[in-house]
Formats: structure tokens, C-alpha cells, sequence
């Protein structure tokens, strides 16, 4: 899941509901990840975006960066948000799309954690922007812990 | 959107993602509202429930009593969530569903403050559970004001 076509291949088969959204991966990267989705198939009642699938495409960049990001570093790690605070300031109305980044100290601080201990937690904002700015912010807190019982 | 097969039925056919996920309306009232999703179509690359379609499921429950509230009273609201606190306890093996109340008193004070203000605002506290338990809670507010420019 090192390139934007592989995560991508990684999010709609193993997601199902990403390929009900039509999920792009736009970038990724050891310090950022975008991922994008049309009003097509994420409408809601009022033909703006449905709040689920802002949500959706939020908390998936979150989880998308440090899943990758312990991948590439060869870390046997699941990554499962716990927590999220979510504000929308307005309605969506056309394709949307959801940034995130993480600073290279949080990243290498976050890494040496996981090496010595096996388990570690990260905070993340992550924003989604439709063509006319943001639209929607998620404070979310991930937990990061082994794929296979230590 | 009265019975239950009417709210199914407008969710399904308005929101294409609740079609993706399979969502059922178990129960709707003037006091409650229980929705259900199966694990298939929901779950995560662990074979868990997809935090985004947990969420998705919480955010419909509490929108669907707002918006069945004010279309039983025939007042031409529309109900959107703008707030969200959101905590996952543990993972989700199983089908899964999301539970919402209103009180009488609660639900009296906002329809009263529609009728006069033509807007209003609410807290709602929505509980996912599968059948071990609850294994998630929502605490959302949601905006309603005219369905058309007042």
C-alpha cells in the first residue's frame, strides 16, 4: 500500500463501503495522505453530501497514513480510531475530498514507540474541502497495537 | 416516513449509501428510533465493523427522529448534524445497530421553539451496539430550520 494505486487497491477490496463511495486515493505519502469522493453515490436527501460519507472519507485518511506509514517501516501494526470530534461548518455540494498530515517528529516519535513498545496512540485533524474550502474538520485519536497477539 | 417501512424506505431510496450498507429500520416513534446494518458490506480489512459505517449508522438513527418528528407534526424541516463526539470501545463482530431516545419534555420544548422561531437546535445521544453490548456512543447536535427560504 506504498504508492496511491496500491492503497487504493488495499481500501476498495478489503472496504466494501469504499467502493459503494468511489473512493480515490489522490496522495499519499510518509507525511500526507488525500483521499477524494464524488457527490455521486454520497447525496444525501437534500443532494448535498451525506454527513456518514464526509466522515467516512475523514476518518479513512487518518487511518490510511498510519497504516501505511507502519507498513512501509515493516511494523506488523493494526491501526483502529477510538475517538473523533466532528464539526460541520457547511453542506457539501459536489466532489469532496479529505487531507490529513503528520509532522516527521510525531511520525519518528510515534515509530520509536511502536518499536520499543509495541502499542502507541496518535492524535490527527484531518480536513475535508469541497472546490470551495473546508467543510467539515475531524480531531481523531488513533491507537496503533500488533496484528498478531505479541 | 410514519412506520417503519416508510423511514426504510425514504433512507434507501434518498441515501444511496444506506443502500450499500443494508441498513433496516427495526423500530420508529414519536420517542425513539432503532436502525440495524449487517456485518457484510460493513466490515474493515479485520473483518471488524468499518468505523465509518458504525458512525453513519449512529448519525441516521438521531436524524431520523428529528426528521420523522417534524414531518409527523407537517412542519417542512430540514435536520442536518453540524456537531459529533464519538467513542469506540471496542470492535464489532456481528450486525450491529443504533439506538436513540427522546424525551416528551425535550421533544415538546424543541417543536414549540420550531413553530415560533422557525429554527432550533438539539442534543442527541446515540448508543451502536452489536450482542455483546454497546460498542460505541454518539453525542451529536443537529440543526433544524425551513425546508424552503422562510
Amino acid at each position: 500500500m506504498e504508492t496511491p494505486e496500491q492503497l487504493q487497491e488495499y481500501l476498495r477490496t478489503t472496504i466494501p463501503l469504499t467502493e459503494a463511495m468511489g473512493l480515490r486515493v489522490l496522495a499519499c505519502s510518509d507525511g500526507e495522505v488525500r483521499l477524494a469522493a464524488p457527490l455521486l453515490g454520497n447525496h444525501n436527501d437534500k443532494m448535498t453530501a451525506f454527513a456518514g460519507s464526509l466522515y467516512s472519507l475523514a476518518a479513512l485518511a487518518g487511518w490510511s497514513l498510519l497504516q501505511r506509514l507502519v507498513t512501509v517501516q515493516k511494523l506488523e501494526m493494526q491501526v483502529a480510531i477510538f475517538t473523533g470530534e466532528v464539526v460541520y461548518t457547511r453542506p457539501v455540494r459536489g466532489e469532496f475530498s479529505a487531507h490529513v498530515r503528520i509532522g516527521p517528529e510525531i511520525a519518528e516519535t510515534l515509530l520509536s514507540e511502536l518499536r520499543t513498545k509495541r502499542r502507541g496512540r496518535v492524535a490527527l485533524e484531518i480536513m475535508v474541502e469541497d472546490g470551495e474550502g473546508v467543510a467539515m474538520r475531524l480531531a481523531a485519536r488513533y491507537a496503533l497495537f500488533p496484528a498478531t497477539p505479541a
